[in-house]
């Protein structure tokens, strides 16, 4: 099992976000609202609009693949202020992602992290994977799509999970990835 | 690096499902309301409210671990209708996550699952888990706990990722797990 194929899920899902957003706008036309309007919803006063929740999922993402696998993560400044802008920086995000192989996760069990905040202190690569990315991605993306749903954009739980890869029943075994 | 540490990691998170529930109940008596009311709330008409949300993501976790080393997952019927039910709901599949170890989880890259709703058709054991149980399970935690942010309930972001394995500066690197 290599932490590539959790790359490459996050890579799917963002793939699914902007299948969302582009949903969302075909919502507030028919809505006749401006569907930039969207990126400022949010359901607690204390919690990120959409727009932040966008960000933060491609953050996450990004910063996994290049940090596991020892790279330097490209900036994004969080500068979008439409649903195009919004859907550019996923499609950024999608295509950097794209560009990581199982190879470049070959270390990651040895592989030590340590950033600027933490003071010196570190985790593993997997730890950090397991613990703060994840949870991270998931809560952010999946708060984009209550978001989203709360407001009244059609989306139902299958353009969340997306397609999966699903085997006829006279395949032989898998094969370890 | 084993699924096991993935399977760790929802069990930390449950943990932290019941102290959001412990704050709920707390919001509630300090608001004088029932709080089993909050049970009954969701985010948008056609989305399950908290109850079934913890009680999928509680049901994901079982069935990841369960199919993911070869076990039969024990059967949980959802018939909670209290707070204190959601507890005891959660605290059963903590408990039953706790059993689980590493080497339950050695020969999960040759693992094939096949459900009978699939008719036939299979998934590799990790693609189950990364395409289907993971999105699932941080899915309905994430809507659960949104749903309790969006009634008022104090919690942050920290109750949501909890504590981290945080390495001092010194301590020599990682081993492999």
């Amino acid at each position: 099992m290599s932490l590539h194929v959790f790359v490459l899920e996050m890579k799917k899902l963002l793939g699914g976000l902007d299948g969302w957003l582009t949903k969302a706008v075909a919502h507030a036309e028919a809505k006749k609202f401006d569907p930039n309007l969207l990126l400022q919803q949010r359901l607690a006063p204390d919690m990120f609009p959409l727009i932040q929740q966008i960000q933060a999922a491609c953050d996450q993402a990004k910063y996994a693949a290049a940090r596991c696998s020892g790279k330097e993560p490209p900036s994004h400044p969080d500068n979008e202020q439409t649903i195009a802008d919004a859907r550019k920086r996923v499609a950024t995000v999608v295509a950097y992602l794209d560009g990581f192989t199982k190879d470049d996760f070959a270390g990651v069990d040895q592989r030590k992290i340590s950033l600027p905040r933490w003071e010196g202190k570190s985790m593993s690569a997997v730890d950090y994977f397991v613990e703060l990315v994840q949870p991270n991605f998931y809560f952010h993306l999946t708060a984009a799509y209550v978001i989203l749903r709360h407001n009244g954009v059609e989306i139902g739980k299958r353009d969340f999970i997306g397609a999966t890869t699903m085997r006829p029943a006279q395949e032989p075994s898998p094969q370890s990835r």
